[in-house]
């Protein structure tokens, strides 16, 4: 046995680095009696061999799976995605006349597989020392990341590093607490001290994610203002629909960006009724950029408060990185840095940003008013009954925010590669759907034509870009999610670019003429369309360099990768 | 302006630590022109000033705020904490015909001033090199924490700490994405492997924190599952609670481990109909068990899964720290760890866990069957829509599984130091709900009393236990927390009891006899009850320490606190 483990190992790359006990551990039949071994739910991870596996999978549920029959389960179940319960349905899916859970987790799975929805993880781990390289599961095979969202690299930077390293020797591993019981330290006070500052409120409210915080503060507030209605871009990330789905709140959703759209859904609802707008800055997917000081406008005219995600945006834009709010009045807020200066930031009554992106570390928050943070704080079970984050993540964020807020060289050479890629793949008519931000969300336009050049890029090319498919973007708007980071140097953008041409010219894969002759899809080949200007202007991207100051020691690590 | 403000920093023990730069920017005048500047904010967080502000900013509501009206909101609202939405409610507290959002808050907050549930966060932290102890707001007032969920000590364990320091060196500080997209990495899928080994089930799924894991698993299982009905134990922690109602399926509360009423509420459901029985292992607040292996009768009987919550058991129960479901087959799963030995740990069809309390670090998970694992991977939002933990607390957490698998020396010491401070405590009569478990709830039964002895415990005896309020436990049953830990020593427990003993005797806070007097409360002095015995017995606490062969690195250390 131990031999034929030790073999097997060898002869796998997927399984390389488990030990034999491991492997022998994979083998064990599981107790419970159903088929599947761990080794099976292992190999299904393998980029080989999951494929395979799911098609066997499939097949031998509908064969010749155990002697409980296995019925294919019948399509009012299948689409039973309605969340009201009934109290006796009809009898189905059933072993001795009870439910059969294991058939039923297995149909949604395969419910996954046959829409292509079913999502393999890749084995990526983010080399510190080689930023932006990765190994995958094998240590020695290495490839560049062109689709992380630490946009900065300040994931590896020592600034962060050594303070998380100092915390952990002084204040241990974990917060121990929620923050009422044992885990409220000075470094969190003073991390929601520095993110109150940074977009000019009162208060902040640090969680264990933003998703989290936009889930937990939607939900609590919608929740509480009486007969609350909630306006929502219909482009809204995951976390905000969840929030809003629990406060069950009333909502109306406009049209993404679209100002028409949302003041016709605010004028009919009186003027004197509480009205939260939920919209972002940086749409992740897409990396459009939301009207801020208009949406901020009709909020005013109408009643409503405004709810903006900056997760895509803090570190990244404006002159101490504190979002897009900050960055719409740029000059104005460089030389009046703390507020009071009646900028956008002003008008925006709840920020809610990330410190797992371009801060590079994990956690979200919330900043507003006082007495909005202390409702939050107050009320929120996602926030009172959680373990609060560990010291070191504190500190690590906060080390990671003070620095971003001196240092505009890693934003703005981040933006300046950003441009690079986006004008060579134009160069190419390899299509890019227009945005003003930092994202390069390049369209397949087709979930199987995404998965083969993400899988093509990782296994010929060595680099690293996740395809993005349903539900996470609309079906026929599947793309390749591209992020440059100021760490990839002009080799390395040379290498991306060549390697999507050989890729679109191999499988004649749609450029944007052709998509252009289709009437254009998701922003691409959209006929006299107005260009797209970024939002980091040239002389703001001059001003990003000039006025830098601090130590560049970051910008110059990422120069030299 | 600078002299003063060094003059007052110098003065004040609370901003002590503060910089002139942030006290200056703290007395800043907030930019959104709402009275409250940012001092005033801090100044609330004061313990000396804390209570006086609130007193006196609920007068100032009432009497001199500024010139829009500020009426008191009618009980209709403020008592409206119904989730259902009306599109048009009569005009209330607005301010020219728009809803006034600031008051609204301020007045959720004084709800929570006036029925005592307004929470005070103390400014503790934990020293690492000198656990069990903390300092305080000024790093020389150190005090010792008797309250923390970091049970073991782990947290500040180099075997942790070493490891969570390599991983930052070699990955970074942050993971840099969402599981989906560059933020798998192999540390993540050996943590999940680990943890279904410690289970003894297929699959594992590690999350943010076991708040969300309680709360994606549930409403997603439960959404989705047709039909679905819940059975949910009245005790349940705030985070199933949020997750079966974010679920929309239809609830059953059954008391408090009662498998009367639980089998009672079965039998009004068709067998056929998909159930899920959410329970958990030790109850935090109270520290009751719950009676896993006949749940687990019941619901194999009428055809339910079980969801078991072992939050605050896992690390701490079992042979090798799996929790209470595999300590109730103590000797069976000492000599067959691996598993398929029909032990009750194959009975439970889900686990949830958290990586924060016993393991010391941050980060939840759930355990069960490898396609129910595979679903929620792939259905679940909170899962999917979220940077994954940092390969730091990954490594951290796995290498404190590991090590509580081989070494049963942290938990016995916990066990014995619970029992000792137990029956100190019932030597004096004071009141500590019974329980078999490691928790020392003393009752209280009245907010102001609770948080009195919390209070001078901490300023009086250097002593910090974080007194529990409504909503937290029930009103009339306010408790102090206790948590012993290996890392107490004899020294310490003296000192705590002698607190206590001089604050009940200064207060005549109520005795036991006091309580039987009235005929008890939350278990304390009921008449003719039997005696709780504790689950780890005398002979495991000894087989504990006899089998116990790894390096007791942790528990010498902890003795020579």
């Amino acid at each position: 046995m131990e031999r034929v483990l030790n073999t097997a190992q060898k002869a796998c790359p997927f399984l390389h680095n488990a030990s034999a006990a491991t492997l022998r551990n994979l083998s064990t039949k599981s107790s419970s009696g159903t088929s599947s071994s761990r080794l099976i739910n292992k190999a299904q991870q393998c980029p080989v061999m999951g494929k395979a596996m799911a098609v066997q999978t499939s097949r031998f549920h509908t064969t010749t799976k155990v002697a409980t029959p296995t019925p294919t389960v019948p399509r009012a179940i299948a689409s039973n995605e309605s969340k009201k319960a009934a109290v006796t349905p009809v009898s189905h899916n059933t072993t001795g006349n009870k439910f059969d859970y294991e058939s039923f987790y297995n149909h949604q799975l395969e419910k996954k597989h046959k829409d292509k929805s079913y999502r393999y993880f890749n084995n990526i781990n983010r080399l510190a020392q080689k930023f932006p390289r990765a190994h995958t599961a094998r240590p020695e095979d290495e490839v560049t990341v062109w689709c992380a969202n630490d946009y900065l690299g300040m994931g590896r930077s020592p600034v962060l590093i050594e303070s998380m390293k100092r915390t952990m020797d002084r204040y241990g591993a974990g917060a121990g607490g929620t923050r009422n019981i044992a885990g409220n330290a000075d470094l969190h006070l003073r991390l929601e001290s520095e993110l109150a500052d940074l977009h000019h409120t009162e208060g902040a409210l640090v969680f264990s994610s933003c998703y989290v915080a936009n889930d937990a503060t939607l939900s609590t507030l919608a929740g509480k203002l009486p007969g609350c209605v909630i306006f929502s871009d219909n482009q809204n990330h995951a976390s905000m629909i969840q929030g809003i789905r629990h406060s069950g709140a009333q909502k109306k959703i406009f049209r993404h960006n679209d100002l028409a759209h949302l003041e016709e859904l605010l004028q009919s609802v009186d003027v004197s009724v509480p009205k939260i707008i939920a919209f972002e800055s940086v749409y992740s997917m897409c990396g459009s950029i939301g009207p801020i000081k208009e949406i901020c406008e009709l909020a005013k005219k109408y009643g409503a408060i405004t709810f903006l995600d900056e997760v895509h945006a803090v570190g990244m834009y404006g002159p101490r990185g504190a979002g897009v709010a900050e960055h719409l009045d740029f000059e104005l807020n460089a030389t009046q840095p703390h507020g009071g200066n009646g900028s956008v930031m002003d008008m925006v009554d709840i920020y809610t940003g990330t410190l797992g992106k371009a801060f590079g570390v994990v956690g979200g928050y919330i900043a507003g008013s006082a007495s909005l943070v202390d409702m939050v704080r107050s009320y929120a079970p996602g926030f009172i009954f959680t373990t609060s984050l560990p010291p070191a993540v504190v500190s690590g964020a906060m080390e990671s925010v003070k620095y971003l807020k001196r240092s505009g060289a890693e934003r703005t050479k981040q933006q300046l590669n950003t441009r690079v890629v986006k004008d060579r793949l134009a160069q190419l008519d390899i299509p890019v759907v227009p945005n003003p931000s930092h994202i390069v969300p390049v369209l397949l336009g087709d979930a199987e034509q995404a998965k083969l050049a993400s899988d093509t890029l990782l296994s010929e090319f060595g680099i690293y870009v996740q395809s993005i498919n349903y539900p996470t973007v609309a079906v026929g708007e599947e793309r390749l999610r591209i992020t440059p980071t100021p760490g990839h140097n002009e080799e390395m953008i040379d290498h991306l670019v060549e390697s999507l041409e050989k890729i679109w010219s191999r499988h004649s894969f749609k450029r944007v003429k052709q998509w252009e002759a289709e009437g254009g899809r998701a922003g691409v080949g959209i006929k006299d369309a107005s260009k797209v200007e970024p939002i980091w202007t040239d002389k703001q991207l001059r001003i990003g360099k000039v006025s830098e100051t601090s130590t560049q020691t970051l910008a110059s690590a990422a120069a030299s990768v």
